[in-house]
């Protein structure tokens, strides 16, 4: 049975079994009154092996006892009870599971095996277990309602698909979709994902013709890869995805050898992995379901809104909001600013946002007109309605549903999306969901606050679905398909170990080709290999199971080897050495020592600067062999390099996310990447990425003016630096599974010229 | 009658005439109604020129008509008619006016002029009006609800005092407000403040024995100096403002001349003042509402929170919203975890925040318990249990009863504020409020999002109330009372004007005197006179009606005349004066053009930096003599200063802001302001602040680790710099009201030296 019809039957049952159903259990009592009261059409049966009768109702002491064929067990039975469950069932051919029972994984180590032993058995059998440790499912959709904690009445059917990895938020998520008129298809509270994970589910419903919006409540993406694959599904289908990741708080990650690890911290990571796949992030409950709920109805063509609204307050909160999220107040146009001056009172002010002045208490069809000129006007994407639902029933009703009537039909004739929201979040009452249903009146989106915020998601998803649709196959991070993921696990042999690199310091004005890839005599003088052709062998030292830091001169030697421009360097054994390197390069001169062993060189005074002569030259290579042997680094290696003023540093990182994999982080160096951690990242998901997505990553910065020239600066080629930072995105994903960090910092950029500088790459092991 | 009585007898009438009473009007029927159905416990007379009756009562033709006195006029006659009916209730010793009718300033210079009319003759009758264009207020604290849009039932009353600039969100606050079970005392509408103001209604709330917090919702602060003093009222009387200001998204005012101005664009300076006054600002009506409600309860006495859940997913959110606020979760004390542990299921996890598990579901005491240990724990300071009222009426009222009065007798016996918080944020329902009326519940607070934000914004508040009360005379700006606002309008004379100044580049360390003021020869050789001491004169030129910019040498004269200390200085005439000057300060030096018509020397190439020897000073000359001729300037003026390297760069200006007077900005230089505008505020209200003000203020920028000594940097001395940086505070408030802006840029910190390299001061023309 394919994964599909598996998750179809699990949440289709015609007969479910309640196994370990007691009359001490909330969950047992729980789950049977919820599939009593939302009106489970099938047949529930209840096991115990003790009690003839359980919630006032005939009980059977054992599976093989019930007399009707079971479609599912719902297993609560202590944990130790579980696989002779499974077992008894398997054998009565009960295929789906649903497992409530906790002391798995979750436990500790015993757990763990007591879960990777009950999975094995369901694997062997070809059973379809959810959980363990997991309240299990509401299909709204169809009424079958096998939970194991209160489901608030009444339950909505409707759109939103949600998957939440802690099922003790159901009764909030619920609740809280109900008091804004949401409807679900499926919820499903994934318990340990022992079989089943989030991705499974995700891409059932994508599928689900039910569901056109799926809700996540994450603690951990346990399969990336997996999840990676099914976004990029839901995002080509149209299915926004909507996530409420919790642990920003957690400690970002420091990897001791590179600061691209501090700059990569796991929750940037989800930042930067989640918008590169079209998923939303939100960071309430609230948001999580009213952005749900905006975005079931369909994408926002664009950022521009007309915003019509009874209050110039609300106008003014609106367009603070609108500010923060992005969106756009445009003028009206001449034909629109005209009509409403003709129709609204003479002291009222037209403008984006419109307040159509408290004379609505006089003429209450004030804002249902002002609604229909302004969905006329040619510049704007959509429209927002400020108005309220009644809370209770009004006092004059049949006027009432008249104006609601109106505005109903206005916004269905409206040929822009028209987003209805109310002042402030309160809940939609039942009268107020009475006076929808029976006017036709639209969805209302909880309050300005929240409603902005789902706004701004909604475009901002919107674009990243027209986008993905338009893809070139350049960006290869959002369309490739999950089959393509990169199988490089080696690394090049042969070109590391090269003692004195001298590539040309000023390569000549590298393109890139008009597809934007690379072409193979981009940048440098000799034609780089392509990530495709990159050899597939062990780096070297791997195999003799060397590993740690390759400094500065394996490090550049190795990106050298691969195109990408490296500082040209001399590696010199003595200060006679130093002086002739130092005559090729030219004056001035940089001396380092260089050394696995010293990461940070300045910090420890192996680096010496700006050495404009030949005695300069013999002190500093005595200083820095010096510096490098107090330090601890022993005899190490030293070199000789020309001497860059000028010009932008840039930090270019690629570090191993232990969710994730390669990302890659992109910043201006110094204060830019030291103080503020100013990084854009992107997730090698898909493959190295383009020159054209490296050029929005910059763009990223909260430093992106310096990028542009700012003050005194010349501005760099930015062409040329995308070009640059893709092929090191490429080395990296080159390199294998036991690259721990590969770091140009920094990347200097003057004007055309982009050069590494230094560079550090750490070995897993 | 003092302002306290004339408000009081406003917000308490006996009787109340509608005058311009129309069935035609929403405003009139919605504000009859509103009497009727709150409750108001006096007499309504309805008065209309040509109708008999109105709304089915009886109307009067005129306002003498009505045979009983009237305490309160509620006006909605015409404009035109409005100084007529002000005219005839004063005739008949009317008092008090609430004027609903608009077409006045708000209209433009017309409407203005009608509004000075009515206003000058209410203050020559000494008659109190609130608006005009005003819908009136809501006194639910005693029932007379005089208000011209719909007023939701119930109106609920309570602790919180609501002013509004904008009348129309009442509703909205009301319902919200009701939605959290949150009662309201006094709600104003202010209108267009003509006589009474936001500052004298929040004066007549801090005083007002009903109100224990002030919500506010703002445009525009028309009274900043007053509202300061009022701030500090309420401050001090331990009663919390909070504030939603709008108009976040307007543009950054930009002064041409000054960086500064940049920096302190509106907001940011609404954003300071606040914070310096201890005004809670908030980003929404929710947490406007939901941040008073809490604050209603009293302090928060600080930032460690013990959490107490049910479910892991939302201990993970609140985790995530408290890091966000700067909350602390501390481990719980070894005595709290072993009760904890002996107390819950094998299962559980103790920690903080604490999830006592779905175990819930079977022993529903569980989070109750929980909660009663932690509340003895001694290393938080307030506990945050997360819990849910019922919406509906439970299956087992009983039961829910006890459960809920269980929890409300352990929350009254806490010796730690205990908030209870909802999940999301959905309406406590009747059945809701009805369980907290009969168990004693304390209130909840809606939703973790908003719950945090409130939490933290508490916290906030309780160290500003805690430090304005212990805060020392130096930090005048929070303590000072309103009378002493500083008058100096004036500015010194004599000083500048000088054309070669030059103070000791290096003066002796200086440090503050033990009570943290500046001692007389802290900052330069000679003795700065203090701010009170500074002369009481124009500034040379202002006679004459000379304004515009003070370059560098008069602006840097003015500042070393009053102890600033600036780099050494000299004006030159020629080139052997430039040599000469050179050789007094030492090579390498700098020579500049001055003029008031360059503000940005750099940018015109009038600077020329590192000059080591003669000829280059000789051609440096030369070159800024020309590039100011090129720049329009004529024959400017050149000085010779020493070069200075190394050190840390810091801006600090002071600039006038339109509404709050003069704002000082204090930044690190470079990027930092020019592309990252990092700086911090401090509004100049009661007087210059003083030294420690300053280091917090340097604490606050986003760069302050650069200031601690970031790599490769000697830490500066920030207690000196500090003592200059206040030093220039007093010179400016010193300088007057035609001060515009007064900016140091550079002030150059290297080590314990700290020296102004340029500055500017504008005058208002």
């Amino acid at each position: 049975m394919s994964g599909a019809r598996r998750l179809r039957a699990l949440f289709h049952p015609q007969s479910i079994a309640l196994i370990g159903a007691s009359d001490n259990s909330g969950w047992s009592l729980g789950t049977f009154n919820n599939l009593r009261d939302h009106g489970f059409p099938g047949r529930v049966h209840l096991v115990n092996h003790r009690a003839a009768q359980v919630h006032g109702e005939k009980a059977y002491r054992a599976l093989k006892a019930v007399p009707e064929p079971v479609d599912l067990a719902y297993v609560m039975v202590p944990t130790d009870a579980v696989l002779p469950v499974l077992r008894e069932g398997a054998g009565l051919g009960i295929g789906t599971y649903v497992i409530l029972t906790a002391g798995f994984g979750e436990t500790g180590s015993e757990g763990a095996r007591r879960e990777e032993e009950i999975i094995e058995f369901a694997r062997e059998r070809g059973l379809t277990v959810l959980g363990p440790n997991g309240n299990g499912f509401i299909n709204a959709a169809a009424g079958i309602t096998p939970y194991g904690l209160p489901i608030p009445p009444p339950l909505l059917r409707g759109p939103v698909g949600v998957v939440l990895q802690s099922g003790g938020l159901a009764s909030s998520v619920l609740s809280f979709a109900q008091s804004r008129n949401i409807g679900i298809s499926l919820l499903v509270s994934m318990g340990n994902e022992s079989m089943l994970s989030v991705a499974d589910i995700v891409r059932y419903l994508v599928d689900d013709p039910d569901t056109k919006v799926i809700a996540l409540f994450l603690e951990s993406v346990r399969q990336p890869a997996e999840f990676a694959a099914v976004a990029r599904l839901a995002l080509a289908a149209g299915k926004p995805i909507v996530a409420l990741k919790v642990g920003r708080s957690d400690k970002a990650r420091h990897t001791a050898q590179a600061h691209t690890g501090a700059l990569a911290g796991d929750d940037n990571v989800v930042d930067a992995v989640f918008r590169q796949l079209g998923v939303i992030r939100v960071r309430s409950l609230e948001d999580l379901i009213i952005t749900a709920g905006l975005l079931a109805r369909g994408p926002l063509p664009g950022p521009r809104l007309g915003v019509v609204t009874p209050s110039g307050g609300a106008s003014e909160i609106i367009a603070d909001r609108a500010q923060d999220e992005g969106l756009e107040l445009p003028a009206y146009a001449p034909e629109t600013v005209a009509a409403l001056a003709a129709m609204l009172p003479g002291f009222a002010t037209v403008a984006n946002p419109l307040d159509v002045t408290g004379y609505v208490v006089v003429d209450r069809t004030l804002l249902g007109r002002a609604l229909e000129i302004v969905t006329g006007d040619p510049g704007i994407d959509a429209v927002l309605l400020l108005a309220e639902l009644p809370r209770d029933e009004p006092a004059d009703p049949a006027l009432a549903r008249a104006l609601f009537g109106a505005t109903a039909r206005r916004v269905a004739a409206s040929p822009r999306p028209v987003v209805v929201v109310s002042n402030a979040l309160t809940d939609i009452t039942p009268v107020g969901r009475a006076y929808q249903a029976s006017t036709g009146y639209p969805p209302v989106v909880g309050g300005m606050e929240h409603g902005l915020s789902a706004i701004g998601a909604a475009v901002r998803w919107s674009r990243a679905y027209r986008d993905a649709a338009a893809a070139a196959p350049e960006s290869s991070s959002l369309t490739n398909v999950p089959g393509s993921l990169p199988s490089a696990r080696t690394a090049p042999s042969g070109s590391p170990g090269i003692s004195v690199t001298d590539l040309p310091g000023t390569p000549p004005a590298a393109r890139t080709s008009p597809s934007g890839a690379l072409s193979r005599t981009d940048l440098a003088g000799s034609p780089p290999p392509s990530w495709a052709d990159l050899p597939r062998a062990d780096p070297p030292g791997a195999g003799t199971g060397a590993t740690g830091v390759w400094a500065e001169d394996r490090a550049a030697a190795l990106l050298a080897s691969y195109g990408v421009p490296v500082v040209p360097s001399h590696r010199v054994d003595d200060e006679d050495a130093a002086v002739a390197a130092s005559v090729a390069v030219g004056y001035p001169v940089v001396i380092k020592a260089v050394s696995g062993a010293i990461a940070h060189k300045s910090d420890v005074g192996a680096v010496r600067l700006a050495l404009a002569d030949e005695p300069a030259v013999r002190d500093a290579y005595r200083a820095v062999r010096n510096a490098a042997r107090a330090a601890g680094a022993g005899d190490a290696g030293v070199i000789v390099q020309p001497y860059r003023t000028g010009g932008i540093e840039l930090i270019t990182g690629v570090v191993r996310d232990p969710a994730w994999g390669l990302v890659l982080a992109v910043g201006l160096g110094g204060i830019w990447v030291e103080v503020l951690r100013d990084a854009a990242l992107r997730v090698l998901l898909g493959g190295p990425i383009g020159p054209a997505e490296v050029r929005r990553a910059l763009g990223e910065l909260r430093g992106a003016a310096i990028l542009r020239g700012a003050r005194g600066i010349a501005p760099p080629d930015l062409d040329r630096v995308a070009d640059v930072v893709a092929r090191i995105s490429e080395v990296a994903i080159g390199l294998g599974d036991r690259l721990e960090s590969l770091e140009v910092n920094p990347l200097l950029v003057r004007g055309m010229q982009v050069e590494a500088l230094d560079a550090l790459v750490t070995w897993r092991g």
